[in-house]
């Protein structure tokens, strides 16, 4: 199985079907309804630069994903922070999602990044299992703030 | 008091008192470890367009900041991300948290942004009350997790 899977750049070309996962990663996350923009958006911040990708193919089909972008921490300076990150599950446990996080992580280094950082949903288990065994740092006392303009 | 305080946009002479204030937040946060960079990170960050600030300005001192920078959040589109706020606490009761927040959200909007997010103690009760004030969405659910390169 492993022998079929590419993990590869994401093009403009590639922006419906990373759009289609993360629905499919809302409705994971029991929030389909937060996902309130649509695949021209997508396109729009791609040409912009304000995301970059990396999908995981088997036979033509990206079956995982990750979304992610530059940000800088005033304390510890550049980190590339990881807005995405998906496998679908009947993909899962073939290392996919291990070969996506690699990538993501060479990534970071690459572009010079000392840290990076995302956010996981405190009842998410298998996600939190992933990222222990991958020896990261989890935080539970930050809490987020938010204020939408719509 | 209030009309000697000028809120403006950083400056690059400005950034050692933003990087000062971002040490003393530190320390409120009782994490003062935690800043493993120097000015000259911040100098570069700032020229490289990485981070934006605001000041609040009284009699030449700086006794405010804003740290902030544009990300993209594939649920809701553009996100104006506020790094560090700081008010230092002998000025605090001015109204002066209050002017730097209302600029960093005219910021957003100018910009296009869709949303604003920041992080906050979960034991930090004066900034929670303040962006409770503010009609700010306290999400408790994420966790944060990270990986460092050093």
């Amino acid at each position: 199985m492993n022998e079929d899977i590419t993990i590869r750049k994401a093009e403009m070309k590639d922006l419906p079907a990373i759009y289609g996962l993360v629905h499919e990663l809302a409705v994971y996350e029991k929030a389909p309804e937060a996902l309130k923009i649509g695949i021209d958006d997508y396109l729009k911040a791609f040409k912009e630069g304000l995301i970059d990708s990396f999908v995981a193919e088997m036979s033509g089909n990206i079956v995982g994903i990750t979304v992610f972008y530059m940000t800088f921490s005033t304390w510890r300076g550049k980190c590339l922070y990881l807005e995405d990150f998906y496998v679908q599950p009947s993909y899962r446990k073939y290392g996919i999602g291990q070969k996506l996080f690699d990538a993501y992580l060479d990534e970071a280094k690459k572009r010079g990044a000392l840290q990076t950082k995302w956010q996981v949903l405190d009842w998410n288990e298998p996600a939190l299992n992933f990222y222990k065994k991958n020896n990261a740092v989890i935080e539970k006392e930050w809490w987020n703030g938010k204020i939408f303009f719509d």
